[in-house]
C-alpha cells in the first residue's frame, strides 16, 4: 500500500485552507433577524449618514461656543433660551450669538450651535436667562451627522460572519433583508462492521453509532445543514457508492472510520479509487486521533476520523471549524481560552502533540484544571471535561501548579 | 422621586443570581440530535455498562497474561493460535493456558483472555504457532466492561447544558429521546418618542429602532424564545399596560430606554408603578451602561437597558446570560478570553468600571489589541470591535504593549 506522510496539527489545518477552492456563491436573501452566524454575501454600503443629523449626547444647552469662552463659576455667561427641542423632534429652529436652546440627549442640534453645554454647569436665573458657568469647546457633547456611519461607507465586508452588532448596524441603516451565502452541506457517514443503529438492543461485540450523532450535532453547531448517510459496513463497493452520492449532494464529507485496521484501509483505498491522488495527509501526529485523513475529491474536503467517539469528536471540534472557513472564504477566527493552574503533574513524552482533556474548578477566584484521565474511546471522559490543553510535541508533560491555557470544547 | 444605589458589575451579577426564582419546570420530550444547547430536565442515568463487554484498544492477539511473563525477543513465549474474532462479531470462543486468538481494535475479548498484545510484538511462525516478544500485565490493552460507564451511574446531571459530547454519551446508551427544560422567553420593548421602525425613510431628529433588533439577535443566540412588544413612546399608560402583558407571557422582559432623562424617569417610575419596591438596583458602575435597571416584578426579571445601541448591547451581552442562568439553574460556565499586547495607551481614571471594546489582530504570532475610539451611541464601534477588555475601577488606564485578556463578543 502506498504510504502517505503524517503531519502536525497545524500543518493539517494549513493543508485543508489551502486546497479547497471557496463554495459556490449561491446565495439566499433573508430577513436580518434570520441572518445570525450567516455569512455576508456581500459588501453592505450605507445609504446615508448615520446619525443623520447632529445630535447631543448629554441633556443640556446647546450654544455657540465661543459666547462661553471664559465662563466659570464666577463670571457666567449669561444666554437668553430661546425655547427647546423635543425628542425625537424634527426642528429647524436655529440660534444665533448670545442665544441658547435646551437639547435632551439624543435630540437634534439646532442650526447655528456647536457645542452642547451639561445641564450641571448650567442655571435659569429668570425666565429666558440661563447661565453658564463653564467653557464649552467647539463639538463637545455632539455626535456629528455621519460620524458613526458616513453615506457610502462598507460597513459590513463582504464574507464577515454576522452577529447581533452586524444585526445592528443593518437596522441602524432601516436594511430589513440581507444577502447571504447558502450554509454550507456536510454528510456524515459511519463505517465499521461492529457499528449499529442506537436504538439497537444490548449485543456484546456491537458498539452504538455515536459519531453519527455527535459529528451532526457539533456540525449543526457551527453552521452546517447536515444530511447523515447512515452506517456502512467494511464493504468497498457501498462505501464508494454511499461516498459519492455524499459528495454529490454536499460540499464537505465527514467519514468516522470503525477502529479496526482493516476499516481504515478500506477508507484510504476508496478514496485513492475513487480519485487518484486525492489523498493530502493520512495521519496528524496528534494523540488522540492520529488516523485522521484528509483527500480532496472533485475538489471537495472529505474528512475521515477516528473511529473512537471521544478521539472522532475532539478531532473534529479542531477541524470543522477549519473546514467550514475554506468552504465560505472566511477570516481566521482567534480561539479564547482560560488560564488555569494544573491541579497535578501530567506525565507526557510521546513525541507528538497531545490534546487534554480537563475539568475546570474555580477555587478562590483561580481557575484549576485537572485531566479527565482515560482511554481516548471513552465518550464519557468528553462530558466530564469542559475543555482541553493543546500540548505541544516537544513538551514532556505538565507540572502541578504550572499555569496552562485551557480551550473550551 | 425614590434614590436607589447604584451597584457594581459582580453585584449586579450576584443581586440577578440570588433574586428570582427558577422558572417551573415546562419540560419536553425531544429527539437527542434537536437537544444541543437545550437544559436536561432530569438526571440521565444508565440503564447498562459501557462498553457492554471487554474490548479491545488495539490489533492484536488475546493472552493469559502470566503465559508471556518473561517473555523477550531472545526468549519469546510461544502459544498456540485458536482462531481470530471478527470485528463486531458476538463470540463465546474462550481461552485456555498457552493459547491465543487474533482480535481487532474494538473487538471483544475473549471468556479466559486478561490482556492484548499488540501485533507488533508478535510473529506467526507456522500455522496456529505464534511468538510473543514481550510480556504483557493483566488488563493491558483492554477496555473493561462498565470502564467508561457504569450501570445506574448518572450520566448527565440535571440541569446541564447539553454540547455534542452529551448528545454523544445519550446515544452510546441507546438513548433516542431526552426530557429538557423549555426555553426560557425573553419579551423585548423599545421605548422613546425619538424611536421609530426600522422600514421608516430618513427623518432628522428620528433614530431607528436598533436595540429590537440587537437585543432580539442576542437573546435568541444565547437560547431565549423571543417575543417583540414594539415600539412604546414616552406614554406611561401604553408602557404599564405593554410590561404586565410582556410579563404575563414571558420569563424576563429587557426595556431599552430612550436616552432621554425623561424616558429613563418613565420606565423606573413605571416599575416602581406596577408593583412596588420592585427595583433592585438603578445604576452599574461601568462605562457606558450606567443607567442599567433591574427589578422583580411577579418574581420575574425585568431589565432596563441604555437608549444607546451600543451601551444597550454591550451591557446586554453581560446581563442575558445571567438572567439565563438565573431561569434556568444552570452553573456557572467561565468565559474565556485572548491574551492581547495593547498597541497604543488608553487613559482612564473615571472610578468605575469600563467596557473597551477592541479590535484584534494576529502579528507574528502575538494578538494585538487596538481600542476602537467613539462614543457609546455609535454601533459602527461594535462592529468594528472583536471583543473588549472589562477595565477594573482602581487602574488608571492601560499602557502600550501592556497584556491585557480580552473578552470575545
Amino acid at each position: 500500500m502506498k504510504m502517505f506522510s503524517v503531519v502536525s496539527l497545524s500543518e493539517a489545518i494549513d493543508i485543508i485552507l489551502k486546497s479547497f477552492p471557496k463554495m459556490a456563491d449561491v446565495v439566499e436573501e433573508i430577513p436580518i433577524l434570520n441572518s445570525l452566524d450567516r455569512t455576508c454575501a456581500d459588501d453592505i454600503i450605507s445609504k446615508e449618514d448615520v446619525p443623520l443629523f447632529n445630535r447631543s449626547t448629554v441633556d443640556g444647552y446647546a450654544v455657540v461656543s465661543n459666547d462661553t469662552f471664559g465662563a466659570s463659576e464666577a463670571f457666567p455667561a449669561i444666554l437668553t433660551s430661546i425655547g427647546e427641542i423635543g425628542m425625537g423632534e424634527v426642528s429647524n429652529k436655529e440660534i444665533l450669538n448670545n442665544e441658547t436652546i435646551y437639547v435632551p440627549t439624543g435630540g437634534q442640534i439646532p442650526k447655528g450651535s456647536d457645542s452642547m453645554v451639561m445641564i450641571e454647569y448650567t442655571d435659569k436665573i429668570a425666565a429666558g436667562e440661563i447661565l453658564v458657568f463653564k467653557a464649552s469647546a467647539p463639538g463637545e457633547n455632539i455626535t456629528l451627522k455621519g460620524e458613526d456611519v458616513k453615506m457610502g461607507d462598507i460597513v459590513i465586508p463582504k464574507d464577515t460572519k454576522i452577529r447581533p452588532q452586524e444585526i445592528g448596524i443593518m437596522a441602524s441603516l432601516g436594511i430589513e433583508n440581507v444577502l447571504v451565502k447558502r450554509k454550507p452541506k456536510a454528510g456524515i457517514i459511519s463505517t465499521g462492521d461492529e457499528i449499529v443503529p442506537i436504538n439497537n438492543p444490548y449485543m456484546p461485540g456491537k458498539v452504538r453509532d455515536i459519531n453519527s450523532y455527535t459529528n451532526s450535532a457539533l456540525l449543526t453547531n457551527i453552521g452546517f445543514e447536515v444530511s447523515q448517510y447512515g452506517i456502512i459496513g467494511d464493504d468497498k463497493n457501498k462505501l464508494v457508492k454511499t461516498i459519492n452520492l455524499a459528495l454529490d449532494e454536499c460540499d464537505a464529507v465527514f467519514i468516522s472510520g470503525g477502529s479496526s485496521v482493516g476499516t481504515k484501509d478500506i477508507t484510504i483505498c476508496v478514496l485513492e479509487e475513487i480519485e487518484h491522488d486525492s489523498i493530502l495527509f493520512h495521519g496528524i501526529a496528534i494523540k488522540p486521533g492520529k488516523p485522521t485523513i484528509c483527500a480532496n475529491i472533485k475538489g471537495k474536503p472529505v474528512i475521515g476520523l477516528p473511529g473512537h467517539p471521544a478521539a472522532a469528536l475532539m478531532i473534529n471540534i479542531l477541524i470543522s471549524n477549519v473546514v467550514k472557513r475554506s468552504l465560505l472564504g472566511l477570516n481566521q477566527d482567534f480561539q479564547t481560552f482560560l488560564l488555569c493552574e494544573m491541579t497535578e503533574n501530567y506525565p507526557s513524552n510521546n513525541g507528538r502533540e497531545e490534546l487534554i482533556p480537563v475539568k475546570v474548578e474555580q477555587v478562590a477566584g483561580i481557575f484549576k484544571a485537572t485531566p479527565v484521565h482515560g482511554k481516548s474511546g471513552l465518550i464519557s471522559i468528553l462530558s466530564h471535561a469542559w475543555g482541553y490543553i493543546l500540548l505541544s510535541r516537544d513538551k514532556e508533560g505538565l507540572q502541578k501548579n504550572e499555569v496552562v491555557s485551557v480551550f473550551k470544547f
